[in-house]
């Protein structure tokens, strides 16, 4: 006798990542091409094993205190997860749930719309214009019809690029009936914040994480940033001893040494703007304008492209499946060479 | 405007672990009293270097084989998890749910009932013998009443350290009409488990972690045993790139030397049953059997005890609160040391 699973998540197929197994060049999953400097990493692991293994990890008050710091708000204003997927799971779990909608902006970051799922929470899809940007405009009537528990709004948004305006920010968080989640997983690369109005919206969570311009996506390490009476409500649906001693040690060290790590976040902008020329020069190609640490580009070529790119060993991510992405791609802002590399491919390709 | 949370987490009060600050010999947390040995430890961090720490890290395939060759079981039958929690968890949001019930049988590990009820599962609480013994008939008659769609049974039962046979498993789980987590987070320290019956129970999921027996508390690894069917539906609510690399590199470098982190196993049971019995030997002291690397016991005493090893830095875990439980203290298995000391006190107390 098989345990009969929730009927309504048979929909929810299992997110899958790309399969990079074969390439050489990674430019599929926005990660950082710089691994953190060698001497960042020894204090790391110097910090990590100071805890002993059979114990339970501390309580992450110190790792707060640094992101708090980081983030120009009071320690209590900060929530810490396991990648910021793990809070906006409990974002989910806390404010969404059965009888309640979510709104997302299509297309956007999928596991928005899948955490929402996993919660047990209705999801209605609104959809970005066909340059993906957000207007502020028919993201609030669609707000003002849908009434929704939760609006989740990605800016940069991935897997697009488009960065919204502060002000549509605001007007969006204003018409808002309940929680309006704000994923800045890549705010670093466009230099916006939503953190300076936070005072004014109590009812808006900033999600952000530790895996781009802090290179650490092994660490898995996110946060959120919100009004105390909002993440006491998390508090709920958290796991007791969550973060590893090695992801607090690990994140301590990198805010301590944020300055130096941080370097790489103009030198990743840099590649960005010339990926984007040099792809926009090419006859056929439209390129997304990005905020974060990649590009999304539209080609009657892509599948062409795609196919040279993996023979070359540069694996990109493949987005023309998507409704509103078709005969898209998007890639990873690698170093100078990777970027060398991918746009040889590209020219070959065009001609 | 605050964003509404769900109105049926009210009751759901934050999770606290026991403030430990001020302990010098902590015996509250059922962690393990013996570090790994170095040259083991030394191992983990060198292999997890091997992963640059920007890059997201493996799916987990290697760490999944290793698993499986420790419970006996093909790799497809191996599900992991950060922490027992996580995979706790996603059992109940994969079969739990909005219209669905739990059933726990009180008193035993909290989270159980807190994980059904963040899922928005209706939680139904049944209850073990006065000796924390868990009566199949009563079980059953429970389950045939209530029609759970999960049944959560802990094995050696936490807080209490009872261990249900395996005939009764068997019996609760041939009753069930849906899903039955055995968590047997403890399970090394009885040396029985449930997974030769797998085969034979497609509605079971086996929960372990590595925080016990494999002395990793600070890693937070756990994992689940059950038929690749079952596994299937908590892919729909697993998070994309789960386990920090060095969450994966510590869990394979364990099980790889298996052989001599469990040495400490039967240390830890030989102290155990020294506890049980001097405990016993103390007038008014009423011991519970324990399967588990720690010992419930009863004494009317309890709360002049818990100050008397306070004064000394010596923290147990009070379940005075806890229904079922009056005047009830459990002390996790230190070392010998450790042990010693905390009879100390408790000899002072009785005298």
């Amino acid at each position: 006798m098989k345990p009969r699973p929730r009927p309504e998540l048979e929909a929810l197929q299992p997110y899958r990542t790309s399969d990079a197994s074969s390439g050489r060049i990674l430019l599929h999953a926005n990660e950082n091409p710089y691994p953190p400097p060698e001497h960042i990493v020894d204090e790391m692991y110097a910090l990590a094993r100071k805890h002993g293994l059979n114990r339970y990890p501390d309580g992450g008050s110190e790792l707060a205190a640094e992101l708090s710091a980081y983030a120009g708000v009071p320690p209590e204003w900060i929530w810490i997860g396991d990648g910021s997927n793990e809070v906006l799971l409990q974002a989910c779990l806390a404010y969404g749930g059965p009888g309640r909608k979510a709104l997302v902006f299509e297309p956007t970051y999928r596991m928005h719309h899948r955490q929402a799922a996993m919660a047990g929470t209705e999801v209605v899809e609104a959809h970005r214009e066909h340059d993906f940007r957000l207007d502020a405009y028919k993201a609030t009537e669609a707000i003002e019809a849908e009434q929704p528990d939760i609006v989740f709004v990605c800016s940069p948004n991935n897997p697009t690029g488009t960065t919204s305006p502060i002000d549509d920010l605001r007007r969006i968080a204003s018409s808002a009936p309940g929680l309006v989640v704000i994923d800045e997983a890549y705010h670093e690369f466009c230099g916006e914040t939503f953190v300076g109005e936070l005072a004014a919206f109590p009812n808006v969570l900033i999600v952000r994480t530790l895996s781009k311009a802090f290179r650490l996506a092994a660490v898995r390490l996110g946060y959120g940033i919100a009004a105390p009476e909002l993440l006491t409500e998390l508090a709920r649906v958290r796991m007791p001893y969550a973060q590893s001693s090695f992801t607090q040690a690990a994140g301590l060290v990198a805010l301590r040494n944020r300055a130096e790590l941080l370097r790489a976040v103009p030198a990743v902008i840099a590649e960005r703007e010339r990926l984007a020329e040099t792809l926009g020069r090419t006859e056929g190609i439209d390129v997304s304008p990005s905020g974060a640490n990649f590009v999304m580009f539209r080609w009657a070529r892509a599948g062409e492209l795609i196919d040279a790119l993996a023979a070359r060993g540069i694996v990109v991510r493949d987005f023309r499946h998507l409704p509103g992405c078709e005969s898209r791609l998007r890639v990873t802002v690698g170093t100078e060479d990777e970027n060398d590399e991918f746009l040889d491919v590209v020219r070959t390709t065009a001609n």
